[in-house]
């Protein structure tokens, strides 16, 4: 899942959060936010996890600021309006952040 | 688990990982930079989630860019040099950014 591919400097949104447990819809948010993002210039990558207390962190990855902002204004006129409303998270936090360098270790069989 | 305190701008530090089955040294490990974390003067606060599959992301927030890198040398310098070596996690990234703004929804009961 993890992204080893970008090159610095990319722009990332971290969105932190907690879930509800209201499962209605949830789903259907997710597929059409997979969607968006697919066909959304300069959105680079995706990482997400989210454990068994409901709590979740996902990183999305653009290529500059003006694509980012794009993709806010996007949902913002869309359906996905109703992302972060108050039946499927007690609490979240959105981060916009500049990447400026980076390193890691890729997995042996990549 | 979220940091809903601080203020932009400020600096984070991203951590995405795939753990191994190995649980030898890991409580160790984790004790030991979450007592290194709370003396570490400039480190604001840390989000953290892993799921089943052994992914995980955390976010380690820093009042400047100084203190985070005062942080990574002082990792270098200690016995959590280890960290990130392969009996521990097959890969990983860790992506250095500075926030430029945020918002989000405090849970109802803070």
């Amino acid at each position: 899942m993890i992204r080893h591919d970008l090159e610095p400097p990319y722009y990332l949104v971290t969105f932190s959060s907690v879930r509800t447990e209201e499962e209605d819809g949830y789903g259907e948010l997710n597929d059409f936010l997979f969607e968006k993002a697919k066909e959304h210039d300069g959105l680079l990558g995706v990482e997400s996890v989210r454990n068994s207390d409901r709590e979740g962190i996902t990183l999305i990855f653009f290529r500059d600021l003006k694509s980012l902002e794009r993709w806010r204004k996007d949902l913002d006129h869309s359906r996905a309006k109703a992302l972060g409303k108050k039946q499927w998270y007690t609490e979240y936090r959105v981060r916009v952040a500049k990447v400026e360098h980076h390193y890691g270790m890729e997995p042996k069989d990549s």
